[in-house]
């Protein structure tokens, strides 16, 4: 199949490394509305503007959207869905079906196939919600992120003034995930399940007091979490803090048996090095899928619930049930 | 939908009680090869003759099949299929093929759909191996089970001359999980991998070093691990081993990475109280797709891989969207 990448940043360049790693799979090009002749690439792959990007129609099979939910994606996907099969990451969670319902109608008039709200989460991890759900009805679900690197947060805080770098990990609580383990079934508030631990680099002349007490009473980010704060050097943040990684578990606890006597706990947890290389892997393959489902005549909007698995493999069904079933 | 069960042991009492917690799902029988008046059901489901199952076609729309792989499923499946969607959980890996085969010929050629080898493995754990590895191709998959009890194993031990009764829980090495979760991606034996852990119940006049011998040196069950036996009382067998525990781990490694510097491990664990009532929620959920995508057309043989979740949960797509993604 061949893709292409809309938009070069730290996803796009994850994706532009996944498809080395995919045999199946050509990168046609990289697609960017900065100057293309200011872009240099990991890989050698040639960079187009964003403007030249339909010259390109019938090339690309799928076009993989790396742009940013907030402003980006909810505009550029139903654009883009004009044209090409889409696969975008969006993970505005609230604004996810007026997303979807945008999308779908323009696919379907122009007999495009798109998904969106591709990654892990949204993505891997609400397939693992969907999953136990669906298998263990009498149960609770719990979601935990981290630790991990949260980009949000971290552009938080550095709008602070003073502040001249940030990076904020999301940690989750232990002993929370432990009593979900244990089936306890424990009502959780905010502050319960996860901490924030921030790192800061300080202008020379700043008041630390200050920019401690604004990021941990700023609402929304940090005021309903147990948040620490611990200045460092520049020299430091560029030692210890330049990757991004993050993961997390999602755990069901359910209960079966004529007195549902019988506990079980469903566990899927991510461990990732590399966020934005790990969220483009998981791209590439539902834009296998996307690629699969068009040839075989399917238009119109899916999310990751729509896929069978055996489309995100690049082996035939027959080696699947011979070798993984 | 309208549910029945064929063959009612262990399995067929867990989709009894798991047909209770689906609101949407209707138990109209168990039938059975057994003279229905030696019957006695956990909640008062009507039980019937085998014989009697063609009785019923156009009220069944789904068959859940509860028999054994060894010698029940591979004629019982392809038989029913005639006549009606069957879900069955054939776990013979090696023979999926050629039962998917004669499946998918009998299915299509009277317009039914079925869904063979469903539960957790093969089943959840065959998607979570899918899964990860579709999203990571460079990488390791490894599958541990337990601790949990080993039906197969048990009777084994059964036949030993002096046996009265067994349990056999396989245990996974500990040392093992970790190193796999380290990324250390070891090459793992037979040995490295599970411990049994066996308890038995032997004849008072027993040689119970001949019945210990005779165990950890039988070829295929016990020759390649380290068998650990224990010798109880009949009243402590009742009191410690009744329960049917079992569960797992799906753990895949893989790196990313312009030289593949970042590493990313992705695990999917169960934890069981009742093997069997989980396998049976797993059927019923896996039954639920299977009536909702005959009632689109859908015929043949499917496999879990074949599934898109959605179809697995009673939700409607758009609260899938709203609520789960």
């Amino acid at each position: 199949m061949n893709i292409a990448i809309y938009g070069y940043g730290n996803l796009g360049r994850g994706v532009e490394l996944t498809a080395r790693q995919n045999t199946d799979c050509t990168l046609v090009g990289i697609f960017s509305r900065r100057d293309p002749s200011t872009i240099k690439t990991l890989t050698g792959t040639p960079v187009y503007s964003a403007s030249d990007l339909y010259r390109f129609k019938g090339q690309i099979d799928v076009l993989i959207l790396c742009g940013g939910s907030a402003t980006d994606l909810p505009h550029l996907t139903p654009e883009l869905a004009h044209d090409f099969c889409v696969v975008d990451s969006f993970d505005t969670h609230a604004k996810i079906p007026e997303h979807f319902n945008n999308i779908d109608t323009v696919a379907r008039e122009h007999h495009t196939l798109c998904l969106i709200s591709a990654g892990w989460d949204p993505g891997m991890f609400s397939l693992a919600r969907l999953y136990a759900s669906s298998i263990l009805p009498d149960g609770n679900d719990y979601t935990f992120w981290g630790r991990g690197v949260s980009q949000g947060h971290s552009d938080a805080i550095r709008r602070i003034p003073g502040v001249l770098d940030a990076r904020q990990y999301t940690v989750p609580v232990a002993s929370a995930i432990e009593s979900v383990r244990r089936g306890e079934n424990p009502e959780l508030t905010t502050r319960q399940k996860h901490i924030r631990d921030c790192y800061v680099v300080a202008a020379e002349d700043a008041d630390k007091a200050e920019i401690e007490r604004a990021i941990v009473t700023m609402p929304n980010y940090f005021a309903d979490y147990d948040t620490t704060v611990t200045f460092i050097t520049a020299e430091e943040m560029a030692r210890d803090h330049m990757g991004l990684p993050h993961g997390g578990t999602v755990i069901r606890t359910g209960t079966t048996g004529l007195n549902k006597e019988h506990s079980h706990t469903i566990e899927y947890s991510l461990k990732l090095d590399s966020n934005p290389e790990f969220t483009a892997s998981a791209l590439v393959a539902f834009a296998r899928a996307v690629y699969k489902m068009y040839k075989r005549g399917r238009r119109g909007c899916l999310t990751v619930f729509d896929v069978a698995p055996a489309d995100m493999s690049p082996l035939k069904p027959e080696e699947l049930r011979a070798h993984m079933l």
